[in-house]
C-alpha cells in the first residue's frame, strides 16, 4: 500500500538522483536543489544560508548550506548531513563511472554512496514513511551543508551559530555518517575526539658544519623537544574513548646544502584527544615543554595552535537509548557506542543538543569503487523509521 | 735591482688579472690561460687536463685543470690551488665591483682576492724571485684547478689519479688555500677532518591521523634515531684534531596534510671527523644504530653514505720543519700547526706527498668584499720564497 502513495520516496532513486550530481567539495551541481525540492514536496520550510570567505588554502568559497523544518512544536528532531563528496581519484579505476550511480546485482556504485548522499536519501525516505502514517508529533528539521570533506569553515559550523544566535531549538539530532563498522546498525557514535593541529619551529643560527661553535643548530633541538613529546603519554582513556594520541605529521627543515647548518626547522603535530584533555590544557603542556628546551638549549622555540574541535561525549540517556532500541529493533543487534575515528560535524552540533551518529557501513567511504547493496539502503531507511517513531511518535 | 728585471712578477698585479676572469664554479672565463701564459714565460712545461662528467646536482660539466713543471729532478715541490671562486653574493652591496679587483687606500678588493688567486700569485711571484737568483736544485711544479668550490669531482682529485697512474713523483705540496686565522702566517694547516654525509630513510605506512594503528609513522622512528645519534660522543679528539663532530643538517617528510600519518621520512647529517675515525667505520656505527632502531620499531631504515674525504694528519718533519721556520723567518712567529675548518683539495694530493696549507688572512673568504691588503699579498710572497729556498735549494 505505501509503495503505491505517491509520496513515499524510494532511498535508491534518491540516492542515485543525488550521486548523479557530481558536488565534489566545494562545487554543489545541483545537489542542495534536488534535496531542497524533495523536502518542499513533503511540506519542509527550506531555508537557504550561503556563507562565503576564505577557504583552507586561503581561495575565496562561496558553500551553500539548508536548514529545512516541518513543524513547529517540540521536541524537534533534526538530522544533519552533507552533500558534498571527496574526489573520484582516478575515475578510470572504478568499475564503473563515479558520478553513474549504476546498480549491478544489488549494489549501487559512486562517490557519495554511503558518506553521505545514502545517508541522507535514507532519512528522507524513512520520513516520507512516517509521513504516510499521519502527523507525527514534534517537528522534524535537517540540518544540511555543502563543506563538510573540505575546510569545513562555512559550512555546519556557521549554520549552528547562526541557528544558536536566533533561538532556534533543537532536541535531538542524527547525523547520518557512515557509522557502521562491519554490519550496518553494529555501531553508532556516541562522541568525538578532539583535533589540535601545533606548529612548532625552533629558531637557530645558520652557519657552515666545519664550524658548529659559530652556528646554533636548530635541527637537533628541534629533534630534542620532539623526542619528549612523542615519549609522553597524554592518558589511559577516558569512559568510551581511547588513550589520547599524538602523532608527529611532518618534519621540514628544506635545507639543500650538505655543508650548512640551517637556520630554522619546523614540525607539525596532531592530538586526537579524549574529555580528559582540553585544547588549551594540551597547549599549555606543548607551550611548557617547548619553554623547557629552550632553557636547556638556548635557541627559541615558537608555537602555533589550531584546535579544531574538543572532545565530546553525549551523556547517556533517553535519546541514545531510543536509537539503540530502534537499530536492535531492525536489526536485531544492538549498537555499540563508539568514539572512535575522525571528526564530524557532530563536534559542532553537540554545542545545540545531544548529537549521536549512524549511517551506514563506511568500509568503502573515500575510496574507488565506493557502494551500498540496495538491501542497506533499504534497512537503514526502516532503522530511520524506527529512530524517527521512538524519537517524535 | 729585481724590480727593474722584467721577469719578476709583481703578485698584486697577476692577483688582479686573475681576479679580473670571472670564474665562478664552473667557469674559468680565462683565468687558467692567464695563469699558463705566465707559467711558460717561466719555463714551466704546461699541461692541461680537462675533465668532464656529471657535476654535483648531475649538470655535465668539462672543468679545465693545469699541471706545469719547471725541472726533471727531485724534489719536486708543488704548489697546488684552485682559480675558481664562489659567487659573489649581491654585486650591489660590494664597496666597488667584485671582478674589477680595485685597489682602495693600499687594500684590493675582489671575489677570489684571498680565496686563492691572491695566493696563486703569490706562488708565482715567489717562484719568479727564486729564479731570478739563479737555477734552483730540483724542479717546481703546479696542480691548479677550476674545480674546487664546487662539487671537486672533475678537479684535483682527477689529477691526482692521473699523476699517480703516470708515476709522477711529487715530494712535497704547499696549498696556497688561506690557511692564517688573524695574521698572516699564525697558522699552517697540517692535516682535515674527514667529512661523510650520510641520508637516511625511515619507511612507513601511510594513514589518517585518525586511525594510526592502521598506519606506521616513520617520524617518530627517524626522531628516535636522530636522538640516538645526536646523543652520542664519537670521541674526545686525536692529537692536533678537534672532537669528532656530528651535525643534523636536515629533515625533510614534505607532508602538507595536516590529518594524514606520511609514508617516509627522510634526514641528513654530515660527520667532520678526525684520524680516530674512518668513513668506513662511521658507516658501520650508522647502520648498526639504525638497525637497533628498525630492530625495536620494525620499521625499514635505509642508508646512503658518502665520504668525501678521510681524515688525515701530515706527519711531522722536515717538511713541515722547513715551512714553519721560513714563516717564522718572515713574520716573526711561529705558526701554529692546525687541523680545524672545512675539506680542501689536500685531502686528495695527500695520497701523493706530505702536504702542508699556507696562504693568506681567510676572514673574508666567500663574503661580500673579499680583500687583501698589498702589503699581506708581499709579505706572502716572501714567505713563499723562503718555503721554496728551504725546501729546494
Ligand atoms: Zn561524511
Ligand atoms: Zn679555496
Amino acid at each position: 500500500m505505501s509503495a503505491a502513495n505517491p509520496r513515499i520516496i524510494d532511498p535508491v532513486e534518491l540516492t542515485r538522483e543525488l550521486i548523479a550530481r557530481p558536488s565534489v567539495t566545494p562545487a554543489d551541481e545541483g545537489a542542495m536543489d534536488a534535496l531542497q525540492r524533495r523536502l518542499t514536496a513533503l511540506g519542509f520550510t527550506c531555508r537557504r544560508l550561503a556563507f562565503e570567505g576564505p577557504g583552507g588554502e586561503g581561495v575565496h568559497s562561496r558553500i551553500e548550506n539548508l536548514y529545512a523544518r516541518r513543524g513547529t512544536e517540540g521536541p524537534n528532531l533534526c538530522f544533519a548531513g552533507h552533500t558534498d563528496v571527496v574526489p573520484t581519484g582516478r575515475a578510470e579505476a572504478w568499475s564503473s563511472g563515479p558520478f553513474d550511480a549504476e546498480v549491478k546485482d544489488g549494489v549501487l556504485y559512486g562517490r557519495g554512496a554511503v558518506d553521505m548522499k545514502g545517508g541522507i536519501a535514507a532519512w528522507v525516505a524513512a520520513v516520507s514513511r512516517i509521513l504516510a502514517e499521519g502527523e507525527p508529533k514534534g517537528s522534524l528539521s535537517f540540518l544540511i551543508t555543502g563543506d563538510e570533506e573540505g575546510p569545513a569553515l562555512h559550512g555546519t559550523k556557521r549554520v549552528v551559530e547562526t541557528l544558536m544566535a536566533e533561538g532556534e531549538v533543537i532536541d535531538a539530532c542524527v547525523v547520518g555518517e557512515p557509522s557502521s563498522q562491519q554490519a550496518l546498525g553494529d555501531t553508532i557514535k556516541i562522541g568525538r575526539r578532539g583535533s589540535l593541529n601545533s606548529w612548532i619551529t625552533v629558531h637557530g643560527k645558520q652557519g657552515h658544519v666545519a664550524y658548529p661553535h659559530r652556528a646554533a643548530n636548530p635541527v637537533p633541538v628541534l629533534v630534542r623537544l620532539l623526542s619528549r613529546l612523542d615519549g609522553h603519554v597524554l592518558d589511559d582513556g577516558y569512559e568510551a574513548f581511547q588513550p589520547s594520541n599524538l602523532e608527529l605529521t611532518t618534519i621540514d627543515v628544506d635545507n639543500p646544502a650538505s655543508n650548512v647548518i640551517p637556520a630554522e626547522a619546523k614540525a607539525r603535530l596532531n592530538i586526537r584527544f579524549n574529555p580528559a584533555q582540553t585544547g588549551d590544557g594540551l597547549i599549555d603542556w606543548l607551550n611548557r615543554e617547548a619553554g623547557a628546551v629552550q632553557a636547556e638549549t638556548g635557541l627559541r622555540i615558537t608555537l602555533e595552535h589550531l584546535c579544531s574541535g574538543e572532545a565530546f561525549l553525549t551523556p547517556e540517556g533517553d535519546f541514545t537509548r531510543a536509537v539503540q532500541d530502534a537499530v536492535e529493533a531492525v536489526t536485531g543487534r544492538r549498537p555499540e557506542a563508539s568514539t572512535t575515528g575522525g571528526t564530524s560535524d557532530a563536534r559542532f552540533i553537540r554545542a545545540l543538543c545531544p548529537v549521536l551518529e549512524l549511517g551506514l557501513v563506511g568500509q568503502t567511504m573515500h575510496q574507488i569503487d565506493e557502494r551500498v547493496p540496495v538491501s542497506e539502503l533499504q534497512a537503514l531507511t526502516d532503522v530511520y523509521v524506527e529512530v524517527i517513531r521512538r524519537v517524535l511518535v
